[in-house]
């Protein structure tokens, strides 16, 4: 795999390994949409494990390597479904259930804690041959919040679904686990509950300055959250996010994760797109579409897009990142803080995990 | 004021009125952004009251005069605001409360009731000089959720906030009425509830095939949701949506009302969206943020964007319309059901009101 120069964001074909030089000399021509039925499109998969601040200073080897190994896996899952011709929700779905899983990442088993000290999960996916989406906000009881939007998108009429409406759904439809609040306690989460809680007490309450508030917003620790695009054999994009939001979030706060067009969108004709970081700001931007749009209106390429998309949201004061895939695929993984815990990897099967700025 | 000719969709400008014509003058010069500090721009107010079947044969005299009355005073009350050189947002939230107030739309008031009998509404309200937004979703004692909407993007850190916790912020701010859930009782919509209860028991449970699922969707009675979008002398941009969601809604379903993008959008650099429909296609699409991007980045009038916009919606099987308004003071108002109460008012301060297909 070669790597291109000039900054910190990758753009990459997902070349390399036998047969994959073809399969790219056709899903390379230009004009989207261009492929023929039964054509075979190089496949690629990226993952993001959140954004923020992530230091080689303040990171032990230890702790790198185990998110160095759990990036590798996820990769890996998504890469065992997509050589095998699998579905681009497959693959995505495969891997952030894995990292739902993990303590590392505040999604699923890692989530931080609201400032009532319990758990509030949001996910959202969506498939871009058919526009359709699905999306969780405020669960409290699924193991995987990313497994139960995909059964909104496939099994209801709806997109989005909040609380306990979207637990009584997961419950009549089967399919998803549940499990007691309390599988979502960890220590390390807990431990940054309490010195929130001890933060909180030495600041004035919320009715403050918009500078204030801003403060209030900014020294939230950000990363954590987990998305994964693909594009599959077929040539479908897809994306999905999961998250377990702020730490110390209130009233009911819905960050972007949930929300299609600001932390997910995927569409055939562009690009698919998960995002991470000061979630208010993505909402904002409309980030994820946001992206799709510069490529599908303004003609720019996948890395142009998804950077401007991020330096816009970085002029209004938020901070974040995001990996992209389009249609040929191309993947960016652009990011504005000093770090993102992120891989790609694409037919030839080697995992590239990064965690810095490179 | 002139009206062109080809197609339901309207396109002016807000001409007429002692000085607008230098006022526009300046204003239509191309070029985005081109305004000078101080220089005065047009204004103008557009609203809607909801898309679906609304048909002239289906419609007493009484109610249709009731509908026009009650828009005319929504036009006006915004237009007030506007003529004083007042800010785009306090036309829009002046406006909407006053139609979340008369039960004749699905908002506040007149909101539609749940499957469990209950009222949940959503609203959301976007500031395009600032981007900065707000959004609520499944309140239920809120008088004016439009109010507590723009609460949460003036006085808090977030965008969006649900269910209890949006009500726990407006009792901590203070500034929002609250009502008794029964304030939102209507006999007109517990009979809608009446009749799609009895619809229900002759159907099949929700898991059922993915045609029964979208038959299930679009005999919806969708019309009801209300909006406004403006352009203030300063050339400020605003945006504002409110609704009761689907009747006999479930699941903590949340339409695209609440989620900036997709019901909601504002962008001093393009223009001010607010929609009505099939809230489901609406996130898909993420049709008002797709508005925008159509303008800012494929360079297309407010027109072409707008119908673009609602034709992609249409492809992907919903319906539904929407009111926009760009920066110079042009506006549309496409929609592809039958018809969509909305209105205009400009400069001169004549009201314009639709409901069918003219």
């Amino acid at each position: 795999m070669s790597r291109k120069r000039g900054g910190g964001e990758s753009r990459r074909r997902f070349l390399g390994g036998v047969g994959a030089a073809a399969l790219v000399a056709s899903a390379s021509a230009k004009g989207l949409g261009a492929q023929k039925q039964g054509e075979l499109y190089p496949f690629g998969f990226v993952i993001h494990g959140g954004a923020g601040t992530i230091e080689r200073g303040k990171m032990t080897p230890e702790r790198e390597r185990a998110y160095r190994e759990k990036l590798t896996e996820a990769l890996l899952a998504g890469y065992e479904v997509l050589k095998k011709g699998g579905a681009s929700l497959d693959a995505v779905v495969a891997a952030i259930t894995l990292m739902e899983d993990s303590p590392l990442f505040n999604a699923g088993k890692g989530a931080v804690f609201t400032s009532a000290g319990t758990n509030e999960l949001d996910a959202s996916i969506m498939d871009g041959k058919t526009l359709k989406a699905g999306a969780v906000a405020g669960v409290k009881r699924i193991k995987n919040p990313i497994t139960l939007a995909r059964l909104v998108m496939e099994q209801s009429p709806h997109v989005m679904m909040v609380g306990d409406g979207a637990e009584a759904f997961a419950k009549q439809q089967g399919g998803v686990t549940f499990v007691d609040p309390k599988y979502f306690f960890t220590e390390e989460r807990w431990q940054q509950l309490e010195r929130r809680r001890e933060e909180e007490k030495k600041k004035k309450p919320l009715k403050t300055s918009a500078l204030e508030r801003d403060g209030l917003l900014l020294d939230e620790k950000k990363f954590g959250t987990v998305g994964a695009v693909c594009l599959d054999k077929a040539g479908n994009l897809s994306a999905g996010t999961s998250t377990g939001g702020m730490t110390y979030k209130r009233f009911g706060r819905v960050g972007d994760s949930p929300v299609i067009g600001a932390g997910t969108y995927a569409d055939n004709q562009s690009c698919a797109v998960s995002c991470t970081g000061d979630g208010e700001y993505f909402i904002r931007s409309v980030v994820a579409h946001d992206i799709a749009a510069r490529m599908l209106y303004g003609g720019k390429s996948l890395k142009e897009a998804a950077a401007g998309a991020v330096e816009k949201v970085g002029k209004l004061g938020g901070g974040g990142g995001l990996v992209a895939i389009d249609h040929a695929g191309n993947f960016a993984m652009p990011f504005n803080t000093s770090g993102m815990y992120r891989g790609s990897i694409g037919p030839e099967g080697k995992p590239n995990v990064q965690i810095y700025k490179e």
